[in-house]
């Protein structure tokens, strides 16, 4: 902009603007790999008045963060409208969108590298898991999970994370497929459960009535038996 | 033992004790609460003589968490005879005595708190996770894994470390239940992924036809036809 007078922003703007270029920065590289000086230098402002907002990069990294924790967690909000597998396959979509916006500050993130894992990060990362969590009982219409369905939700809810980190590995399956897949997993992980208990059985029941016949649970019964056969 | 002479041990020796006595003590609690004193007088030495062996905690900690990932890893060893899903199954029933036995110590490490989580302590979690799945693919009789089938056994593994740690917040299920439900869970996800891909289904041809007619994939094939009636 030449010699031209920049205009000055506002306390609370200049923080909004340097937390989103800071997530902008540490969602391309590991936050380790990012400096003040870069975030200063994308956000056209000197590195000394950057600390004049954030005490220092952790902290920065933190509001960046906990901004990202936002978004990712709005983005397990599905109306309560339609067959389950349906809602999923829709969460599943969103959930990988945002990991491949992020995808090397979230693969930093959750592989909890030295430089990135502390008790505010680690207690943002369950705050998403809790919330998510707490979205999918929601639309199995459960306030109080039984022990064997509050397992079955959140060892999928990882498998979710594992699945999406694997994949950024090298992108080597279609993420298209790994969302179905995902979706079909969790009435695999459900259903397996409720083999065991009469309790888990009548969840998976509820779900299963109102599935379509050609919904992701009847279509992984059917290519299961095809597969045996 | 009062007044008695107590045996000098060899540096060797004294170093194995050490471990040992901090491993019992890091398995019991949280990491963090453990300090070098309690390790002394557990081992029945000075404090000062405990770092004459080890530099500092994270040193000895470092030391404890090899031997439990070689223990660990071991666990995964199991002999190329008989149905997979059998030889699954007893590997499971091997990783949760690790775990019944390492309990709070297994949790920190996994859940990766600021105290705990170094690169070395890092590296020692994948060097685990990657002997198992190596382990798993040579059951599959694979070499090379197609990029669908590393995805299946890893992320089925990341799902066997969230069950575990689920489990172990309050014991609420029976881990016997666990063992046998993360078999057909890994059955479920590389049947799931097959039902997309043709080589994967190969994969899953092979390992089915070596299956009794009572083992693991037959009963899920069983139960969630029962359930979806």
């Amino acid at each position: 902009m030449g010699t031209g007078v920049r205009r000055r922003m506002g306390v609370e703007e200049r923080r909004q603007q340097l937390i989103k270029v800071a997530l902008d920065l540490f969602s391309r590289r590991s936050p380790d790999e990012v400096s003040i000086d870069e975030i200063a230098s994308a956000a056209g402002i000197s590195r000394p008045l950057v600390y004049h907002y954030f005490p220092g990069k952790m902290s920065l990294y933190e509001a960046a963060l906990t901004r990202a924790a936002e978004d990712l967690a709005g983005r397990f909000e599905e109306p309560h409208e339609g067959p389950l597998g349906a809602r999923l396959l829709r969460v599943m979509g969103r959930f990988f969108d945002f990991v491949d916006e992020h995808g090397p500050g979230f693969s930093a993130l959750m592989r909890g590298g030295p430089a990135v894992g502390s008790s505010a990060t680690n207690a943002l990362v369950d705050s998403v898991r809790q919330a998510s969590y707490e979205q999918i009982l929601s639309h199995l219409g459960i306030t109080e999970a039984p022990a064997r369905l509050e397992l079955v939700v959140r060892s999928w809810i990882s498998l979710v994370e594992s699945t999406a980190l694997i994949w950024l590995e090298g992108r080597r399956v279609p993420r298209e497929e790994l969302e179905r897949q995902l979706v079909h997993d969790f009435a695999a992980l459900a259903a397996i459960s409720a083999a065991y208990d009469p309790e888990m059985a009548a969840v998976v029941r509820t779900f299963v009535q109102n599935e379509p016949g050609d919904g992701p649970f009847a279509e992984l019964a059917t290519r299961l038996i095809s597969l045996a056969s």
